[in-house]
């Protein structure tokens, strides 16, 4: 990797920090990209150079975000599926969240309202669901091989993983469940009742 | 009812039709109360004299639609429990959305995401959280009382389809799931295969 390369990230990287930082300051609605150039260290015209609008520089962040929150990375490839699964399900749906994890978790959710009017971010949570999708679908398949799991349709199986977990998160952030995370208790039961073998 | 009240209650539903199609073109981030006015038929002073912020307003807005969309009236208390199940599961997770049904949970769905910064929404959704919660234990008591559900545990079965429905509207909404309903063919599969009893 060469110099300018490397430094594109960083800077990349910094203007993303200075976005989430922002965002969680403000929340979606206020966030302007003056107040994200306010969080940005280096010189502001930099970060104007690369983006236009908010939008464009939010998109970016959703890629970037999704990305480092990417379902592929959550799970150790040596673990046994049982395991990976449990890392998979602590990564997005803990039974509690420290207040970095929230943080994260309601900047998400806020961009997330914004993807039924906003095709680039629509783009983009797509592309997370299908990459959980994937992720937990190979979980599935490799539990099933090496008799961890029962015998079931991955694919059932995986849409129904997944809604839990997302409907899980969203009644998690937005009511009055405020402690341990409800929904992790119930997929942790259904897990129990419905996939793994009784060995 | 005596004639002041419905003069309050019809200026009530003019303004709160009024903020729907407001939040409906416009979307909360650009919503503001003079947008709203602008949509009211009736004199600008009645709703500045009703409510100072477009917040005050919006919490009002969700007690009322969340009241209007509430689960209590989803059922026919004369229907059997799978039939009222299913009316139930019409209403919140319907298989496809007509472009009311989604312009109504769009909106819901960006006031929603304010939540866990706002207290006052934070209370609306929880309160709607519980009647769906309660609407739907009662139909799963009915059901197992009348042979036509299994024996389930009422409160976890409960939580389990609560979660289902509002992750799969949340994902149809927000990704490229775009015709019918992914969730609901999911969860269908899954009441025929753990919940009804194969009389």
């Amino acid at each position: 990797m060469d110099a300018d390369v490397d430094e594109r990230s960083e800077t990349q990287r910094e203007i993303m920090e200075a976005t989430y930082c922002a965002l969680r300051t403000r929340g979606y609605a206020d966030l302007t990209i003056q107040a994200i150039a306010d969080e940005f260290a280096k010189s502001k015209s930099l970060l104007y150079y690369h983006y236009d609008t908010k939008d464009d520089l939010l998109v970016d962040f959703l890629e970037y975000g999704l990305d480092r929150f990417a379902a592929e990375d959550a799970v150790d490839p040596t673990d046994s599926p049982t395991a990976q699964l449990e890392t998979f399900l602590d990564d997005f749906l803990p039974a509690s969240l420290d207040d970095d994890q929230r943080a994260l978790q309601v900047a998400l959710f806020e961009l997330r309202s914004q993807a039924p009017m906003n095709e680039a971010y629509r783009e983009q949570f797509s592309r997370a669901d299908r990459i959980i999708h994937e992720t937990l679908a190979d979980i599935l398949e490799r539990g099933i091989e090496q008799g961890e799991f029962r015998t079931v349709d991955i694919n059932y199986m995986t849409e129904l993983l997944h809604s839990i977990i997302d409907g899980g998160m969203t009644r998690h952030l937005t009511t009055a469940d405020e402690t341990t995370m409800t929904a992790r208790r119930t997929l942790d039961t259904y897990i129990e009742s419905n996939l793994l073998t009784d060995e």
